[in-house]
C-alpha cells in the first residue's frame, strides 16, 4: 500500500478554471456579444456565506462569466423569493444561479418550495428534486450534479492514477456542504476550491446548452394549424373553432419575462414598458406598414392583409413577426360596422374580446377626457361666482393654518413668470393672474366623449340645472376615439413623455388670447394616473398563434389613424434584427400612410423598410368608372363579371398611391386582395401594371380564405423588399409656415393645383403661429373616399383647389389638423343596429352575433 | 434449494384490495362526505390502454374510490393537456391521477413537460422527475414509487418467508411497464394485478395525506404582519409599505381553482361564477352585515370597521373570512372625497387600484347604460321620420331576398300577443304595433351616465345638431353608479338572471301608457355581452393578507347601496360553514341595513347571523345636541373634549338603530370606533348603554390605528353572536299596496307618525300598480343624515309625517324608489378638486396624492 498523500484540490481546480477561461473566450468569439451569466441570490446576510460568495464572484470574473450578486433582506417572504427566482429563470442572460437561504428566515420560508422553483436547466447547484431525479435515473445530459460531490468525483477522476486502489477522503470546508456530500469523510484536503470550480464548470456548460437550444433571437413558438373549410364560415365561428394558446405562454415564447407581462385573463395581457428598457440595446426588426388605395365604402381589407401577412411570415416562413393594430371603437360594434379584428382565416382572436372592452384603454380615455371637460366648466363656474381672494383661498387652502402651493401650481406660477413659492407673498395682481384662467367660453375646443354611437349628443346645451345659475353653454360629445388623449396615447414614447403631452393639451384660450392647457387646470397628473395602465400595449394572438399588439386607435381624419408608437417599438425589439413588425395605417395611402410617415415616424424616429399597398379589383373598377358602391346593397354587375377595361382605367388611382409611397423613398409591394368573383386575368393585370409602374413587386393574396398560406407570396415579396435599398425622407420641414406645409401635402400627395384657406382657417393659422404651435406637423382631416376633397371624385382627380375650412390644434398629441369639409365625430345608430343580433348564451357564455 | 414456485400476484393483490376497501370505509366514517378520488387522463385512444384503464376503474369502484376517466382526442395540444393537469392538481376531490399519452400525438407533445406538470403529491404513478428525485434521496414520506416496481417489492415483501434466499422474478404484463420495472426479468407470474393494487394503495395513501394536511375547509393562508407606526402614516403610505401577495396565490389559498380565476395583473383577479356551481353543495358560512348609526357628514368608519373585523377574524383568530365591499365611483376620487378602501391599518390594497378603474366594471356599466340611452333617442328619431312600412323593412331587412325576425324580435311579437314567425304574414296593424315603440318622450326615466363629477350635465338639452332635425329634448347625466344597471349587477344571482333583469328594465312609457323595456329596444342581449365580465366578482386583499371581494356599488339612496349578492354567495361557499363573510351596507342602519334585509336578502334568500352597528363618540355627541359638523372645517370643541352628557343624550339614535336591527330578529354587536380624542369614560358609556338597550354586546375598536389587533374584541363578540339564537324576518309582505309598504318602513324604522304621498307620487303608485310593478320591494330615497327626511333633525325625531314627492321604478333591478326630497345624482367638482394633488411618479410609477 502506497503512503498517504493529500490530493491537491487547489492545483486541479486552477487547471479547470484555466480551461474554462479558454472555453469562454472561444464562446465569445463564436457568438459576439454573448456572455455566460451566473447569479447568486442571497437572502439574509450570513457571514460564512459572504466569504464563499466572494470567492465565487472572483472566480467567475477571472473566467469571463458575468456574475450578479442579488442581496435580499432576511425579512423577504417566500412569495418574494419565488418571484426573484422566476425572474432569474426567465432571464436569458443568466445561465445558472444559486439561492442562499437564511438559517432563520423571519417569514418561515419553505426551503423545498423555494429550491424547486429553480428551473432545472439553470440549477447549477443541482439542488432541485428534479435534478436529483434525473441524476438518479442517470439522465445526466440535461441536469447538474451538486458542486461539492461533483468536485470530489472530478478530483478522483483527475488523479485517477494516483488513487487507484486507495481509500479517498476529501475535505469539506463548511457545514452546509457536509449534507450535500455526506458520503465524503471530512479530513483536510482541497474540495473547497473544487466546489467553486465545479460551479463555474456547470455554468459554462449551461451557457453552452443554452446556445445550442436557442438560436440567438429566434423564437420557439407553437403555431396553430388551420383547418380550412369551404365555404369560409363566419368570422365568429372561425374565431371560436380555433385553439387559443394561453396568452402567458405566447408571452414566454416571444421572450417576454413574466414580470413584464400583466395577464388579463387567459386571452389578453398588457406588456410593461420595462421590456423596452431591458431590450434597448437590441437592434430593431424590419418595419412594414400596410396601407391601401383609395377604398370603396366597403373597405379593401387592410386589416385582413396585415393579419394574413404576419400569419404567413410566422407560421409558414418561421420568422419572428408581430402585427401591430388599432383597437376599434366599441360604438360601431353595436351600431353598423361589426367587428374589426380582420376576417375569415386572418383574424386576431378571440374576436369578441378584441371588439369589446379589451383591457379598458378606451374607457380610461373616456374617463380622462371627461375629467378635463368637467374641470373646464367647473372652473369657469367657480371663477364667475367668486372674488379673486376667495378663489385664491380655496385654490391654496389653509391646512393647520399654513397655505402651500401644490407642485402643479408652482409650475403654473413659473409659466406665468412668477418666481415665488410662498402663497403669502403674492401681490393682488399676481393672485389674479394665478387664480383666474379667465377662459373664453367661445374658444373651448375640448369636447366630452363617449364610446357610444349617440347622435343626439352631437350638439347639446349644458348647465341648465338651477345649481349652475344660468351659466349655460353649447357643447358636444364626440366618440371616445376622437379624443386628443387617444392621439396622445398613440404618439407617446414613454410615461414621462405622456405626462408632458397630457399637460400640454390646449383646451381653450383665455380672454386675452393665451392658450389654456390641462396643466393650467391642474388636472394633468390625474390624467396620467388614469392613463397609467392604458399606456401598456395589449398582447393578443392571430388564428395561427403569432403575436399581435392591439394598442390605441385614434380617428383617421381629425387624428392620425395609426396604432401606437410604443407597441411598434416594443415589437421591433422583440422580433430582433431579422424579424418583422407589420403595422397598419388607417384609410388610403394619401391619408393614413402620409400621416404614418410625417407624424408617427417623425415622432418615433423609426424608419420603415417596406410599404404594402392593398388593392382590390372591386376598388379599381370603381375608380375606372364603375357604378357607385354602397354598403348594405348588392354589388352592381360590373363588379361581379370580368371587366379588364375598368380595371385598367381605375389603375390610375393605384399608380398614384404607388408614387405617393415612393415619394418617401420606401419600396412598395402591392397586395392584390382577391375576392371569389375576381378573374385571374383581372388579378394578373393589376400585378403586371403595378410592377410596370414602380412597385417593387405585386402579388395576389387569398389570406381571407386560406390564412397565412394565402399570403405566402406576399410574405416572400416583403422579405425581398426589406433587403432592397431605401432612402427614407419626410415630405416637409416643420419650420415651414403652416400654409406651406398644407400646400405641400395637397399638391404632392393629393394632386391638387393649390389650396385655399377660408377666413376661419386663415385666422387660426395666425393664432396658432402666434401661440407658438406653428412648428407642429400637419394632420389633414379629409375624406378617405377620394384623393380630392370631394368623395364623388374617383380615380385621380386633377385641376382642383383644396379648400381648408378651419384649422384645429392637438397640441398635446402634437399636430395641427386642417379641416377639409365637415367631419362627423359622433356616429349614429341606424334603425336596426347590430345589437339586435348580439346576445350571450347563458349556458356556454359564448357571444353570438358579432361579425 | 427449494423447488421453483410461482408467486401469486392475483391472490396477494386481492388481499391488498380488501384491506384498502376497509381503510376507505373507515375514512368515510371518520370524515363524512369524504371520498378518495382518482382520475385517469387519457389522450388518444390506444386499444391496449383501454383494457388496463377499465381494470383500474373497476378496482377503484370496488374499493370505494371515486375514479374519473377523462378522455381527450389525439389532437389535443400540449397546452391543453397541461391545462387539464393543472385543473386536476387543484381539484381537492382528486387525490391522485395518471396521464396516459398517445404514442403518436399530432401535436408533438413533450412527454417530460407534461409529466412534470403533475403535482408530486398527486403523482400516484410516481413518474415525475421530482418523485424520482425524492425516491433517490430516500425521501419516501411524501412521494410515490411507480406502481409496477412497487408491486414487485410488495409481492416480495408479502411472500418474504417463501422467497427467502431464492432468486425472484415477476411477470410484466405489458410493454410500458417493462421500462419502469427494468430490473425485474419478465417471466410468467402475477405483477399486473399488483400494479393495479399499488395504484389503489397510493391513491388511498394520498387521500390520507390530504386529510392530515388540510383540515376540511380550513384555509392554509399566509398572513401579513403589520409593522404598526405612531403616528399612523397616510393611507397611501401604509398601503404602499405593505407586502402584497400575488393575487393568484391568495386565490389558491382560499381554495379557488386556477380555471375559476382570471388574473388582472398581480393585484386583482376576477372570480368566475363556475366556482359557485362547483361549491353549491357546501354549506354557507356565517353572514355578518356592518351598518352604522345616523352618521355625521364625515362618516363613522363602516368600511374601516369591515376591513378591521376581517383582519381580526382572519390574521388573529385564524378563521376563514371574507370581506365583501362596494366598488367606489371614480368621480369623487378626483373630486372631494378621496379613496374608499378603508383607512389607516385597515385597508384593501393596493388602494390606488381599488379606487381607480379596478377591472373596468363601472366602465362596462357606463357603456351599457349609454347604449340604452342612445337606442331610445335613435329609435324615437327613426320612428318620427319613417312610415310603418319603411320602419318594418329596416327592422326586418331582406337578406338575399329573405326577411327574418331575430330572436329578440320574436320575443317582442310574443309579448304583443302576435304568435307569428314569418315577417310576410303580419297585418298592417301588427306591423304598426311591432315596429313602433311609440315612446312618449315625457315619460323617459332612463338617463345617460358618466363616472365623472360633471355638474354641467345635471340638466341638458340634446339633439340640437341639424342632423337631428329639431327633435330636441331635455335630458340629464347621472353619475355611473346611479345607473339601474349597477343595481342589477348588485342584485343579480346568475348570468341568466342578469340577462332577464337587463331586459326587464323599463325606460319609458308608450303614448298608450304601456311600459317600454330594454328588451323592446332590442338591446338586452348586447347589454348582457357588455356586462359579461362585470358579473364576475373582483378579488383583492386586506393589509393583513385576507381576501376581499370588491363588487358593485349602487347608490345608497336611489338604489339599495349594497355590494353584490354574487360576491356574498361565492364568499359564503368559500369560507365554508365555520367561516365568516362580512359585508357592508351603505349609509346608516335605517337605510342601508333596512335595504340589505328587505331587498338584498329577500332576493338572495341568504339569512344573516349578526349585525355589527358602528357608532362613534363624535356622532353621538352630534345627536345629543353638539354643534354642526362640516367636512373640511375643524371639529368644534365639544367633539374634542370629554362630554358624557352629550354622549348619553345622543345615545337615543344608537338605541333606535339597535331596535331597528333587532326588529329583523338578528343579534346586534355595537362597534364603538374609537378616535384619539375620545376618552375611556365616553367609550365605556356607549358600550354599557348599548348592552343595556338590547345589543348582544358592545366593544371598543382601534383597528384604524392597529389593524386586526384593534378589532380583536369585536371579532370575538361577533363569533359569540353568530352562535346566538336568531329568527330572521322581513319587515313587510310584497303583496301589500305600495303605500302600505312605504308606511311600514316610515313608521317602524324612521319613527314617523305617517306618510303623505304628494300628487305625483300618488299618480306613480297607481301607474306602477297598473303596469304590474306594485309587488316590488321598496327602496327609500331619503337623506342618511337624519332618521327623518330633514337632515337637520338629529337624535330620534318624532311627530313627523314623511312626505313622498315622487315614486320611480327600477323594474330590472327589482324595486320601486319613493323620493323623499330631492336627490342629487350627479356630484360636482369643488374649486380645488382632489386632482390637484394626484400625480404619477414617472420613475417609480407610484401614484401620489390619493388618500
Amino acid at each position: 500500500m502506497a503512503p498517504a498523500e493529500i490530493l491537491n484540490g487547489k492545483e486541479i481546480s486552477a487547471q479547470i478554471r484555466a480551461r474554462l477561461k479558454n472555453q469562454v473566450t472561444q464562446l465569445k468569439e463564436e457568438v459576439p456579444g454573448f456572455i455566460p451569466g451566473l447569479a447568486i441570490l442571497q437572502i439574509g446576510n450570513r457571514d460564512d456565506s459572504n466569504l464563499y460568495i466572494k470567492v465565487k464572484l472572483k472566480a467567475a470574473e477571472e473566467i469571463g462569466i458575468k456574475a450578479t450578486h442579488i442581496k435580499l433582506p432576511r425579512t423577504t417572504t417566500e412569495s418574494e423569493v419565488i418571484k426573484y427566482i422566476t425572474s432569474l429563470n426567465e432571464d436569458s442572460t443568466i445561465h445558472g444561479f444559486l439561492v442562499q437561504l437564511p438559517f432563520d428566515s423571519e417569514n418561515s420560508i419553505n426551503t423545498e418550495e423555494v429550491i424547486n422553483a429553480i428551473a432545472p436547466e439553470k440549477d447549477v447547484d443541482g439542488l432541485t428534486s428534479i435534478s436529483a431525479g434525473k441524476l438518479a435515473r442517470g439522465d445526466l445530459n440535461d441536469c447538474f450534479i451538486p458542486c461539492t460531490p461533483k468536485g470530489c468525483l472530478e478530483l478522483i477522476k483527475e488523479t485517477d492514477d494516483k488513487t487507484n486502489g486507495r481509500k479517498v477522503v476529501g475535505d469539506v470546508a463548511y457545514d452546509e456542504a457536509k449534507e450535500r456530500a455526506s458520503f465524503i469523510t471530512p479530513v483536510p484536503g482541497g474540495v473547497g476550491p473544487m466546489t467553486v470550480a465545479m460551479l463555474m464548470q456547470s455554468t459554462v456548460e449551461s451557457a453552452k446548452r443554452f446556445l445550442e437550444k436557442f438560436k440567438p433571437g429566434k423564437w420557439m413558438i407553437e403555431y396553430n394549424n388551420l383547418n380550412l373549410k369551404t365555404p369560409v364560415p363566419s368570422d365568429i365561428d372561425i374565431s371560436r373553432s380555433c385553439k387559443l394558446k394561453p396568452i402567458g405562454k405566447l408571452a414566454r415564447e416571444i421572450g417576454l419575462l413574466s414580470e413584464e407581462v400583466e395577464l388579463y385573463g387567459e386571452t389578453k395581457a398588457k406588456v410593461l414598458l420595462s421590456a423596452l428598457e431591458r431590450l434597448r440595446h437590441r437592434p430593431d426588426g424590419k418595419y412594414v406598414v400596410v396601407t391601401g388605395i383609395t377604398p370603396t365604402p366597403l373597405g379593401e381589407g387592410k386589416s385582413t392583409t396585415t393579419i394574413g401577412l404576419v400569419q404567413a411570415l410566422g407560421a409558414h416562413l418561421y420568422q419572428n413577426v408581430f402585427a401591430c393594430v388599432r383597437q376599434p371603437s366599441q360604438g360601431p360594434t353595436f351600431g353598423i360596422k361589426g367587428g374589426a379584428a380582420g376576417g375569415g382565416y386572418s383574424q386576431v382572436i378571440p374576436m369578441e374580446e378584441f371588439n369589446l372592452h379589451l383591457t379598458g384603454d378606451i374607457h380610461a380615455i373616456t374617463a380622462a377626457n371627461n375629467l378635463v371637460a368637467a374641470a373646464i366648466d367647473a372652473r369657469i363656474f367657480h371663477e364667475l361666482t367668486q372674488t379673486d381672494k376667495a378663489l385664491f383661498n380655496r385654490l391654496v387652502p389653509s391646512v393647520n393654518g399654513v397655505r402651500k402651493f401644490s407642485d402643479i401650481q408652482i409650475r403654473r406660477l413659473k409659466r406665468l413668470g412668477i418666481e415665488k413659492t410662498d402663497p403669502t407673498t403674492l401681490t393682488d395682481e399676481e393672485i389674479n393672474r394665478f387664480a383666474r384662467l379667465d377662459i373664453d367660453p367661445e374658444t373651448i375646443t375640448w369636447q366630452r366623449v363617449l364610446d357610444t354611437n349617440d347622435r343626439f349628443l352631437r350638439k347639446i346645451t349644458i348647465g341648465q340645472a338651477p345649481t349652475e345659475k344660468g351659466h349655460t353653454r353649447t357643447a358636444q360629445f364626440d366618440i371616445s376615439v376622437a379624443s386628443e388623449i387617444m392621439a396622445v396615447l398613440a404618439l407617446t414614447t414613454s410615461l414621462e413623455d405622456m405626462r408632458e403631452r397630457l399637460g400640454k393639451m390646449v383646451v381653450a384660450s383665455s380672454k386675452k388670447g393665451e392658450p389654456v392647457s390641462a396643466e393650467d387646470l391642474g388636472v394633468s397628473g390625474a390624467l396620467t394616473v388614469l392613463m397609467k395602465d392604458a399606456i401598456k400595449p395589449n398582447l393578443m394572438q392571430t388564428l395561427e398563434g403569432t403575436p399581435v399588439f392591439v394598442h390605441a386607435g385614434p380617428f383617421a381624419n381629425i387624428a392620425h389613424g395609426n396604432s401606437s408608437i410604443l407597441a411598434d417599438r416594443i415589437a421591433l425589439k422583440l422580433v430582433g434584427p431579422e424579424g418583422f413588425v407589420v403595422t397598419e395605417a388607417g384609410f388610403g395611402a394619401d391619408i393614413g400612410m402620409e400621416k404614418f410617415f410625417n407624424i408617427k415616424c417623425r415622432y418615433s424616429g423609426l424608419r420603415p423598410h417596406v410599404v404594402v399597398l392593398v388593392a382590390t379589383v372591386r376598388a379599381l373598377k370603381m375608380h375606372g368608372g364603375g357604378p357607385t358602391v354602397t354598403a348594405g346593397l348588392p354589388l352592381p354587375k360590373a363588379y361581379i363579371e370580368e371587366n379588364l377595361e375598368l380595371v385598367e382605367k381605375g389603375f390610375s388611382n393605384l399608380k398614384k398611391q404607388i408614387e405617393n409611397a415612393r415619394m418617401f423613398g420606401i419600396p412598395v409591394v402591392v397586395a392584390v386582395n382577391a375576392f371569389k368573383t375576381d378573374t385571374e386575368a383581372e388579378l394578373d393585370l393589376i400585378s403586371r401594371l403595378s410592377r410596370e409602374h414602380g412597385a417593387f413587386d405585386a402579388v395576389k393574396c387569398t389570406h381571407w380564405a386560406e390564412g397565412g398560406k394565402g399570403a405566402l407570396a406576399l410574405a416572400q415579396a416583403v422579405q425581398r423588399a426589406a433587403q432592397a435599398p431605401s432612402s427614407f425622407q419626410l415630405l416637409y420641414d416643420l419650420k415651414l409656415p403652416v400654409e406651406d406645409k398644407i400646400r405641400i401635402i395637397a399638391q404632392k400627395i393629393y394632386g391638387a393645383d393649390d389650396i385655399e384657406l377660408l377666413p376661419e382657417a386663415q385666422h387660426k393659422a395666425e393664432v396658432y403661429t402666434k401661440q407658438g404651435f406653428g412648428n407642429l406637423p400637419i394632420c389633414m382631416a379629409k375624406t378617405h373616399l377620394s384623393l380630392s376633397h370631394n368623395p364623388e371624385q374617383k380615380g385621380v382627380p386633377t385641376g382642383f383647389v383644396l379648400p381648408i375650412r378651419d384649422i384645429r390644434a392637438s397640441v398635446g398629441a402634437g399636430f395641427l389638423y386642417p379641416l377639409v369639409g365637415t367631419m362627423s365625430t359622433m356616429p349614429g345608430l341606424p334603425t336596426r343596429p347590430c345589437f339586435y343580433d348580439i346576445d350571450l348564451d347563458p349556458e356556454t357564455e359564448q357571444v353570438n352575433g358579432l361579425f
